[in-house]
């Protein structure tokens, strides 16, 4: 059950809820939280649900949850993108303070730690609607000393506060099938499980406030230099005679295949790179897991060596294309260099 | 169809085999090797089977062969091992020449590039049975000049070559979940196909003798590069306080998922090294995309460094553990260096 | 003339200076400092020195000022470091504010960013004893925003701020053959020229403060990683049986000779490494560069990975010992890893 | 003494040689060679000199021993090369074998292995003139193998070989300053030591043939990797807005101060790279230093990070250019990549 699986300190995740078909499951929990829930059940989420941020994950996060019958108010800098979401029966407040102050738990989604930080701790920001028996999950991508900033001011209105960064873009976000890895309040946790349930398919607590983010950090490793590794298979195979589309296929075949191989690899081929996460942002990520792993002089030689390349793809002007472009820092090109 | 998916000349996979249902279409193919197939399939292997090798991937490839009923003649160096394969009901001869005589295919699975050549070219090897007509198909793993070494005596003497090497170590071959990527004689390819397809779940036909070689090699470039970012994930977690089973976890959930980690991540983390795949052999595959990268001037960085870890991994005693135990290399060891 | 040598405001040392006799013309100089200089000579400081931090490299660096001639007078925090130099005619001032008030130039060498930051902007700082016409040369080692800081602080009393970090560590400082890289205020610099040729052998002028931290930084940076190329070189020598000493001599006499080589290469073949700079600090201005690369999208792989091998160092429990001592973190240790 | 400094097995050099004036003693040992030695002296080389090979590195090698008084005889493939050299009073002869036969000792010098090779062991070869009592002194530069098979063919004859690899480049060689690292023969080393004083500055006794030619690939290996080091400073000064020519003086005058860096650094920054040694050899000597540090696993990061650069730089068609245009590599450029 939940609200048992969740009362663990230690990092875990809850399977059990992952095993669970999601579609009735979801929809009667969230129905729940309109009206009271079955006595005995103790799962499903009752109360009103604030949402703060409504980009590109914001918007379909949210609209995860009105769709399963939550209670949402939401609001946005930009009150224009706050419409769609209205139209499906969302509420809508004039600032985060307010949003807070008329919720149970407020999420956030914002776009990088500044605002973040405004968002939770500014003027108007939800730290001002927040009160004891209030909780706040963050489930934008920070870093450690931002989270534990917000986390700081948040508590100290005697709210609880919960990091909640999501592994998964757009689609996941669209498809309620990301993954939140949590770490904070865990009575917060179990309160928010089901919501997150909505949202995600599955869900990690991992203790304390900066671990969620630590996380984040090493899978976004991982995952950045795996980028090379294959960007490199792909480019030797084209230049000793072979088709890297054959490649990308053998390779989804056998123990190695991964969704992003499948996935990016043959726009790779292409030379084709549009947009799902960022190459400067998994450059900001290999950098910040160099400085992570600097403090704690954890020597990671490939990370090092790919962080390098991403600097070259960011110099050759693709920082705002997706990361997979930091294939073309391994194409040498022809030159005439002076005489 | 098979017959016509393979007669192409370009590198691609027969991906309309791959969604047969297996069992019913095997049975009935190898079974119409021992008696005339219904006229019109046009599928299915009509003849006699030699195996070469009865390792730990050519005996449960041959025991495939047979259980699928295939009539297969077997020949290893240590007689004792052809045992359990004659009592599945293979015969037995007492040279690969004498194999390949009494045969109209012959595979051969040895262990390394020296065995494969004397197997295949020696005193009583494979070669001195080869005709017009039939074919031999190595599915061991050797490098581009050793394949067309053994390709050239065998196509010398009026028979056919498919260099045939195999993606996937002891369970898929057992399993018949195996990948062959064969490059040679496209007739040959052709015609061995519905036997591929008993010990495999896919083929590709990949054009020139030295294209099976030169994929393999790329991909176990790529996988031994990502095993290092995926160790270097693993200590780093760890490191930093997070446990590292649930960073196994999240990522078995997300776009770098990949059964590689899967499996060996929980060993990983308790430092144990089951070798699936010999590290000696991993660190051995890295040396040769080196040199193939070398050979056309690309730049393969995160490969470079990894190498640099296995050597590592290999003076710390660990070239006979599997090659997951590179993570080993990542450890620092306090000690008290001058004298 | 030094004067006229330091009027230009593009970057570039003075040579003629260099070239000069150093004893007599210090000498002169110096006396100047104490009585009134020749009317027509320019060359030499007249008026009081002040020295902050007495130190591994301010003692040295202080005591040839005084030896020189020059009126000097100095603080340091724990005073008994004092009285080695008080005994050859330096005076005393209980704070860096006393010490900034009596004199006309004032210099400080302190070992870290933080007390360089105290020692001039906190409580009874040197900024509390500065005005106009009075300046100060920090010749510490920090990075180039608390340089910036310092100097800011500095200038805002009406004073000039001269950032001058030497190159050249305890030996060079005792010798006066330091190397001085400075930034800031060139008026202050001409002004202090013949002080910095007391006690060093070469001074560059670098424009803004700033530089002279970036330069002394990518100086660091190839020094580090030419370190771990040696030290590959060793390594590899004496693996393949050559006596790793005639590689140190053989170098010595090439293309790629250098001080470094000769002077560290004999003591690393022995495994030992008596501490002139502590390998920490070669790894963090490693880790400074790498920002600084970033910061500008430049690749440096060979410094990434030497990085690395510094951090092993780290936890083999190196930080302390000298900078030579990473050619430990290339040497596999064998280990029986569990099974 | 010369003679006795060269009885010893071990690896070391003969520095007292080094520290001779070179003029007088040169001139005397070399006389005695067209006349007899004063009895009790030992020192100087009395015979007829071979020289076969007059490439770059040849040519004022030979001159060198002629100018000294020797008495030498010359061979080339292009038999026009020899005329400056009979204009100083050598003596021709039409093959290597005839070269061989008409004299004591034959040094050659030839630009790969397979000249090398060809010219010792081929028809008209070297060997065809050797007999006991000659010497054959190889100072091409080639692999151990190469070596071994050369010095095979040479003492099958009852002729003594020494192997010795130079350390220095064009001008070295004309002035006389080259480093020889000589392996094989020691009582050969100690009979030719006067001639490679005539023709270098210091040379070493290095044991068993292979020994020279493994001392010479670590030290172009630390070379190599060094060059890289400095063109990432090099660069990375330019992009944060330091003169790097201020970089290069900078450097002259510390601890890595190295000839190299004096020598190349000034055209580096004007990105002008007039060959000395060209870039393609460089990288193949990184490339065999890479498989000898593989042969006893010893882990060289930064050298595999400098070799993927030196590949770049060959892909950027910059081989035959001098190798400090690796630094070429390192220079991302603009571009602008499909959509």
């Amino acid at each position: 059950m939940a609200a048992a699986a969740a009362t663990h300190l230690s990092v875990r995740a809850a399977p059990a809820l992952r095993l669970r078909g999601k579609g009735t499951c979801r929809l009667l929990s969230c129905y729940a939280s309109s009206s009271p829930p079955p006595p005995s059940s103790g799962e499903g989420f009752s109360g009103k649900v604030g949402f703060l941020g409504l980009g590109i994950m914001g918007a379909p996060m949210a609209s995860n949850l009105i769709k399963a019958g939550c209670d949402v108010t939401v609001w946005n800098r930009t009150k224009s993108k706050c419409d769609p979401l209205l139209s499906l029966g969302a509420k809508y407040e004039s600032s985060p303070a307010n949003v807070a102050l008329s919720c149970d738990v407020t999420f956030a989604m914002l776009a990088d730690p500044e605002s973040a930080v405004e968002v939770a701790c500014g003027a108007n920001g939800a730290a001002q609607g927040m009160a004891p028996g209030k909780g706040y999950v963050d489930v934008s991508t920070v870093d450690t000393a931002t989270s534990k900033l917000i986390g700081k001011h948040i508590t100290s209105t005697g709210a609880s506060f919960l990091e909640a960064p999501v592994s998964g873009s757009k689609k996941p976000a669209e498809d309620g099938l990301l993954i939140f890895l949590t770490a904070g309040d865990d009575s917060l946790y179990n309160r928010v499980a089901p919501l997150l349930d909505v949202m995600g398919k599955s869900r990690f607590f991992l203790g304390d406030v900066g671990n969620g983010a630590a996380m984040k950090l090493v899978v976004n490793m991982v995952m950045g230099s795996m980028m090379v590794s294959f960007s490199e298979g792909v480019l030797l195979s084209e230049k000793v005679g072979l088709d890297p589309n054959t490649l990308v296929e053998v390779i989804s075949q056998g123990a190695i295949s991964a969704p992003m191989f499948s996935l990016k690899g043959p726009s790779m081929v292409k030379a084709a790179y549009p947009t799902a996460f960022p190459l400067k942002h998994q450059q900001k990520d290999l950098r910040l897991a160099l400085a992570l792993a600097e403090s704690v002089s954890q020597s990671i030689p490939t990370v090092a060596a790919a962080n390098e390349l991403y600097k070259v793809a960011k110099s050759l002007g693709l920082a705002d294309q997706d990361f997979s472009a930091v294939i073309e820092a391994l194409k040498a090109k022809e030159q005439n260099p002076q005489p």
